[in-house]
């Protein structure tokens, strides 16, 4: 455990603003501690001589020193309370009172005070706007909502006090039980990231749960999971996924919370599984609680009942799951030991007169069939059928093969003793057999998490110096943009660009323009001028003794469509053959909580209508930048399709990579897009560049 | 109520094949009648003189006529029994013995039997292979399965009589009612479109419901489906939706299933609500039954929990629905009712501390705001919120205002009391406020459903006769193909196709250029050569003078690549404008249960690898055929995107109704594809066509 640890393992609990008064916070917390807790509890209060049967301290200064202090003064004497616990030597402090940041400017600025204090005493804040915290090991239920937690091995944090609270009271009901339980509130000064590191650091949690609102430091977080989940799961509801639930949870807590696609990009990275329900969340927590890791993707799933099993089937189909192919053995066995109107092949169809003896034999011959990495027994109620005696028979063949079994033994009360036995042995059992697949499914997913391995960043040798220089020329922009008059930026970085030069003078272009082979393009330069194809910007395919001629046009036209415009120059470069190359996108916008997100996609149509993208947050690997490419529908239009030669794939992920070095050596590049990077056989080429500086970070 | 009536009101049942002996499905179906049946119950049994108290009868003939049969005499047997009651006039029957069709030749040629006993006496039949009916108005359980229904108003049939089993348990355990339920059997005589049909028609019955792998006529279904849902909602869990569940289906029911494309659009043209999950077939029954239709897609969310109204607002956003936008009075009023802190914008937070009272005040000014058009209710267990009483409350405002109201009271135990009483009154509450949210947009999708108005297909005026002349062609085909050669067979049904003439001689050839404005096309026209431009068989651009050698070098090139191809001539045509035009495809296959579906998408990779496509079951109305070509990913390209101009979408609109009356008109078109089908801002024009016709239909 690491340095949060005594915040869920105090001996001595100081409840500052403890009181007796019918309906106060204070008294709440102060009867939910001494309903079970372990260690000492301290009152204080200085209008009491005591509260509920405690002595009660007037200060914290008088008070023995306490391991954790829960705080429910009145907002303004939270701080002189923590400055007390502060120079008294207490680290771990939860603030249940509100009226912080949640509330407007006054409250902001509070929370300022809370957050400097924290930092003056090394203090472990949660809070403020809490409701609390638990953990049942010692019997701790520092919250004054109104269930306990029942003993398990799951962490719980949440943004939402109110969730706590709600998914506790049906978690009791549904025998499912907690180690540590956070309410977030606030995080002034201890946020999500810590409570992951702390839990991937203890060997008795099994799964790390939370409902987010938002994630204080994406790229902070990003790091700790992806160590974290190499251990231990972590599945997260993070809600404000839509448009409107983003703006409900923006007014709710007052965060502004970055974009869906970067939480769902930094996620993904950082190997969380993410749930979009309250079911999801506790399926998955259940199943990666309680399941082992399945060695494979193949499902065998054995019924007695066809349809039951064949909506199963269908869910393994919807699922990144497959239905496991048996051996020949297997189904020689199968064949064997079933009766003859039996399906041997899988679903295994025990039909309807199965009873348990057979329902054991089909299970433990498709478990010990090496393409099978997990089972799902599905099954209707019958005359012949106890499911009680089903249930011990699935536990015992689970224990003996290893390999996770989920049940849908279906009915109702018919079920309910099973289910009861089952989810002591930590089996799931479903009515539904989609809510069963989607549970396994979500089991060998992690796997694969665990398994995966995440690149280093490939350091390229650039000329960070002159990319810096570069970048500087911004100051001297009204607007802080740069575009393709920088594409030297690009140079800097190793990304490749058309032969070429911007120059002012018709002569140095017809020079240029001769030191090119064959004929050029010629571009009017000016950050004033967007859409130079609209206003003649563009010429193609001039010939050397036309370009004289065509840098007056240019000029000329730039200065009819707006005379006041800036005009850098006008580029001369070679022509890139479009027909047998592809256009595609590569850029970045960074985002509020996850830094700089990189964009992948295909030019025009393919990004304006279709939105065939792909994004991750930088830095990233070489695995990283090649799913990027891999994962966009019109993937295959680069690998070669219909005919096309293949279009040189690694140039265009050694791109991606070298932007993703860019972006990251300068957080002052705030968003920048190469539009088009042409990609053919050969080789790709950056055509166009456009980019915002914040000069001030420079 | 139909000609079915009789089957779910029968006044005397009898049960052929009655018996006392333990484990036998002849006692099951008989306790289960005599156990709450209001008729009168007849044993039939030649080996008994009497069964559990009923005298027995030695065969049919000497029994009184029954309303309803009841079959579950060993296979041999039934097909004598079942004509003895055809004789005796029982017009109901109910096959419950296995071992026909599922089971091979023998069976299969058993079933046929059935069926041509059932056309000679006129009799209804369910099954064989079936569990039974239930209707719960006369207390009839026909089945041998473990357990009766409740009742209520929802018809359920099932094709496979496991799943009725499992459900049945587990409905009565969650209070959910039947009116008829139907365990459907191998679907010999009677089918799902009889009951739906059936069931339609009576006033009684407030949804359909079903579990189905396969329908037996899909273009019957439809139609039926699409009149009954104008009444009453179906919801419908179509397995096999999956490859591999496809292949389980069909090794559990013997059906060879149509494609799930096929399904998907039929039974979306039918009007039918899809539920994926046994879950969601619940859910959405339970929504269709007990609540009021929402006039409008607005839904308020009130709640006194922060975290858990930002999860309900993103189920909105995940679904049709949408928040609603409060009126300025709405905003005041509730400004007015709920305390400083409160958010009165939708969600409506009405906070922690708020009691019954507060709750209500905001359901009821959310529910007279004319821009809600539903609610839901979200709340967290505190101190100061009763459950029941809330209950108590919503059901009142909602009685008041008769809009749908959807709970999420969150919690185990405590929100059980609260549950029974909302369910009571028809109100589904939920944990998860996905699930609730999910059932409002299905009450909100079915009132579109009712609303919409399918157009009856516009019958062009045609040349239908001259069309069948041109498919009499492939008669002379090896392979009854034909191709660019019988264009004329759109022309027959006023698709318009270029200006030109297949001829077979250099002199027409240029003839025929001469009378085209400017360049020609040229191709190569031989059914045994499909890829035409792989070698070098089209010329684009010729000139008039160049039109007499393009000849001889179209068709010597065809003869160096297959000395021995059928050449039909070659194709002098009008040249089309391929800058301003767009690529498209229309299409038809032929799907086993759904009859000819038609399919759009824009041309090359847009089919190819994007898969962007819209299908149909033909034949369509206008209505359809303009769904088809807004539904595609790439729609904007043909309106207009990027600076384009607007393709006619019109005459594409039109094309397709062409099309569908065309396969409509002929079966023995057995697929056909024109692609492409050129779209212009003039109009429209088929390129190429290739077609396979069974000349038997003709």
């Amino acid at each position: 455990m690491g340095r949060l640890s005594p915040l869920f393992a105090p001996e001595t609990i100081a409840v500052v603003g403890a009181t007796d008064r019918d309906g106060a916070v204070g008294r709440a917390i102060l009867e939910n501690l001494q309903a079970e807790f372990d260690g000492d509890v301290l009152a204080i209060n200085p209008n009491r001589e005591s509260v509920l049967g405690l002595e009660c301290y007037p200060d914290v200064q008088q008070a023995p020193v306490a391991d954790l202090a829960v705080v429910v003064v009145p907002p303004p004497i939270v701080l002189e309370s923590i400055r007390a616990l502060g120079e008294q030597g207490t680290k771990d402090i939860v603030v249940i009172t509100a009226g912080f940041a949640e509330t407007g400017a006054d409250g902001a600025d509070r929370e300022q005070q809370l957050r400097d204090l924290a930092e003056e005493y090394d203090l472990n804040i949660v809070g403020p706007n809490s409701l609390g915290v638990m953990s049942t090991p010692v019997g701790m239920n520092a919250t004054f909502g109104p269930e306990s937690a029942q003993e398990g091995s799951i962490a719980f944090m949440s943004q939402s006090g109110a969730f706590i609270t709600a998914v506790l009271d049906w978690a009791n009901e549904q025998d499912i039980g907690f180690r540590d339980v956070v309410s977030l509130g606030n995080k002034a000064v201890l946020d999500e990231t810590d409570f992951v590191r702390e839990w991937g650091g203890d060997p008795e949690t099994d799964v790390v749960i939370g409902y987010l609102e938002s994630i204080q430091d994406g790229e902070a977080f990003v790091q700790t999971a992806r160590e974290v989940t190499d251990e231990t799961p972590i599945v997260l509801v993070k809600s404000g996924r839509t448009d409107a639930g983003a703006q409900a949870a923006s007014s709710h807590t007052g965060a502004i919370a970055g974009s869906e696609r970067a939480y769902e990009a930094g996620l993904e990275q950082a190997g969380v599984v993410r749930a979009s329900s309250v079911q999801e969340l506790f399926d998955y927590a259940r199943a990666l609680s309680g399941l082992p890791e399945p060695e494979s993707d193949g499902v065998a799933v054995v019924t007695n009942a066809g349809g039951p099993g064949v909506l199963t089937t269908d869910a393994v189909g919807d699922s990144q799951l497959r239905m496991a192919d048996f051996t020949d053995e297997t189904i020689d066995r199968l064949a064997e030991a079933m009766p003859d109107e039996a399906n041997v092949y899988n679903p295994i169809d025990a039909i309807g007169d199965a009873d348990v003896d057979r329902f054991g034999d089909a299970l433990e011959i498709a478990l010990e069939d090496p393409n099978v990495g997990a089972a799902v027994v599905v099954s209707a109620p019958t005359a012949v059928l106890e499911y009680d005696k089903l249930a011990e028979t699935v536990i015992e063949k689970r224990d003996v093969y290893e390999k996770p079994v989920i049940t849908c033994m279906m009915g109702g009360e018919r079920a309910r003793a099973a289910e009861e036995v089952l989810r002591e042995f930590g089996i799931p059992n479903y009515f539904d057999p989609s809510r069963a697949v989607s549970s396994l499914d979500t089991l060998a997913r992690y796997r694969d998490i665990r398994e995966r391995t995440v690149d280093e960043p490939t350091t390229f040798d650039v000329d960070r110096e002159r990319a810096r220089e570069i970048l500087a020329r911004a100051e001297s922009r009204d607007d802080n943009r740069l575009g393709v008059e920088s594409m030297d930026l690009l140079e800097a970085y190793g990304i490749p660009t058309p032969t070429g030069e911007i120059v002012d003078d018709p002569d140095r272009a017809h020079e240029v323009a001769k030191a090119i082979d064959g004929n050029v393009v010629m571009k009017i330069v000016s950050p004033d001028i967007t859409h130079k194809s609209d206003i003649g910007g563009v010429k193609v395919g001039v010939e050397d003794d036309e370009v004289e001629d065509a840098y007056e046009d240019l000029v000329s036209r730039a200065r009819n469509y707006q005379p006041d415009a800036t005009i850098l120059g006008v580029q001369v470069q070679e022509m890139i053959d479009l027909e047998s190359t592809t256009e595609t996108i590569v850029g970045m916008n960074r985002d509020p909580q996850f830094g700089p997100l990189l964009l992948f996609g295909l030019g025009g149509i393919f990004v304006e209508i279709l939105q065939d993208t792909s994004v991750r947050v930088a830095p990233i690997g070489e695995g990283e930048a090649r799913e990027m490419v891999d994962e966009i529908d019109a993937a295959p239009l680069l690998r070669g399709a219909r005919g096309r030669d293949p279009a040189d794939v690694e140039a265009i992920i050694d791109t991606i990579q070298r932007l993703s070095q860019l972006v990251t050596d300068f957080p002052a590049i705030l968003e920048l897009d190469v539009n088009p990077l042409v990609a053919g056989p050969d080789g790709v080429q950056a055509i166009d560049l456009r980019l915002t500086v914040d000069t001030e970070q420079l």
